[in-house]
């Protein structure tokens, strides 16, 4: 099942060949410096961070402006202008403010991903209507007005739920990406485990593209960058094929990963990711050696 | 099913719980140093691997003096029991020369693994019944008279094979393991891949508890740590629970992996392992501070 993403100028297709590594980075949850920028209206930070992202190996960037306070009908828009200037990638915008979302869907050139539709009545009801009448693709999470469930049956019983109910509006089933959450493994050591046993069962039961953001999983515990490499490589290969990541950080083990699944004949990505990264460590050894 | 092996004071058991790590240091192949003290029949560097091993989390060690030119029936039972002495734990000895086997079979302790015996005609004629007369466990690799099979079907039909065999000669099923052999990925893109199926397979038709060593996979390529630990995360999610490993290098890596797979319940064994590596360093360095 192939997903279709576009800016103005390039397609993204996820389910075919490597992983599509979203980046994650634009998106103030827990960053003061881009909250106050986006308070301000300033989109320099923004600016920056969407070329940085794109230059370590971003397919899709997700673009975010939840800040408490901030009038996102405004401001999504002119985040979602800005990213579409600086860079051609495909967008993942991301915001559940029906309003908001509207408004950014109005100025976007090609088939963006909205992130992301619950299985709650009321957000299935006030934000499919945006999907299909954009032709957007988007994220469903699998929780629903009973919060998130543990049980992994449940949740791919969510999973279904909107795929059907998307489909019964006319949105194609291949617009549907999965995202399966990810749960704390110090509070629940079985958390873990079954988002992996969601993903490999909504890959077998729907066929749907899934994505997955790593982050949570090693909440409160140390040396959490070893926890959430470990667990990317875990859920890609579990079916997992458009995370939503710290590109710069995680790029090279995901190659890897690609690599050890089959999906780089002869190596050559994950040589030409390493000769990128060795030469602009080169160039940026020689700037610096230069008298100023 | 569980394979349990002992040392004289202590059993380890794989195949419940965590994942069980075989030391990989005591083996010559490109270690010159280790090369050279065996050929002296000095057991210093032995001693010393032995004990760092242990000290950094090895259940079990493996035991290879593989050097040109060495008197193996000699100096294996030397180095077993140099081992011995130093650590308490199971030993895996690492020989396919059935005199040099013999020799160390007599001296050990407890209920070794013997490190491997292949699908060949000969190589099971005059090792298995070694493996019968001293109740041992042993690893079987998935190659035979003809070589390695790409092949995932035909070293799946390996592994069954020894299976049978070592079982009609009465030695328990549970007291086999299987190596399925890990190959280079960067001219056979699809190795890795192969080498997980094959796994996933032998777990599925026969049970059998897998090894696994790393390394060969990334051979060629550039940052070969990553692909390594990648893969090991990777093979431990398809089955792997006694990899042979560089376990201070690894361990924490296995011990997120486990972490992930649902093993280790308030994330207990990674965080003691965590605090135990901290408390390690900070005595180094008050140690260090100290005025000699």
């Amino acid at each position: 099942m192939l997903t279709r993403l576009s800016s103005a100028a390039k397609e993204v297709v996820i389910g075919e060949g490597p992983t599509v590594l979203i980046g994650e980075r634009i998106n103030p949850t827990g960053k003061k410096k881009l909250a106050a920028a986006l308070m301000e209206g300033d989109m320099d930070v923004v600016r920056r961070e969407a070329i940085a992202q794109v230059e370590a190996g971003a397919d899709v960037l997700d673009v975010n402006v939840g800040v408490a306070g901030l009038d996102q009908v405004k401001m999504l828009p002119v985040a979602l202008k800005t990213v579409m200037d600086a860079v051609d990638v495909p967008i993942s915008i991301d915001s559940n403010n029906p309003e908001a979302l509207d408004a950014a869907l109005k100025l976007y050139k090609g088939k963006p991903l909205i992130n992301s539709i619950t299985g709650e009545e009321k957000a299935m009801a006030s934000l499919l209507p945006l999907v299909k009448e954009y032709g957007a693709a988007f994220i469903a999470l699998t929780m629903d007005d009973e919060g998130i469930p543990t049980d992994v049956d449940r949740r791919v019983a969510i999973a279904h739920k909107i795929v059907d109910r998307a489909v019964s509006m006319g949105i194609p089933q291949e617009d549907v990406i999965i995202d399966c959450l990810v749960m704390t493994v110090a509070t629940d050591h079985t958390a873990a485990a079954a988002t992996q046993e969601a993903i490999r069962r909504v890959r077998a039961e729907l066929g749907q593209n899934v994505t997955a953001g790593v982050s949570n999983v090693s909440f409160g515990l140390p040396e959490r960058d070893v926890i959430n490499s470990t667990f990317l490589a875990l859920l890609i290969g579990a079916g997992v094929n458009c995370p939503i990541v710290d590109v710069a950080k995680v790029r090279p083990l995901v190659l890897a990963t690609d690599m050890l699944l089959s999906r780089d004949e002869y190596s050559a990505r994950y040589i030409k990711a390493y000769r990128e990264r060795q030469k602009a460590l080169e160039a940026q050894a020689a700037q610096q050696a230069q008298p100023t």
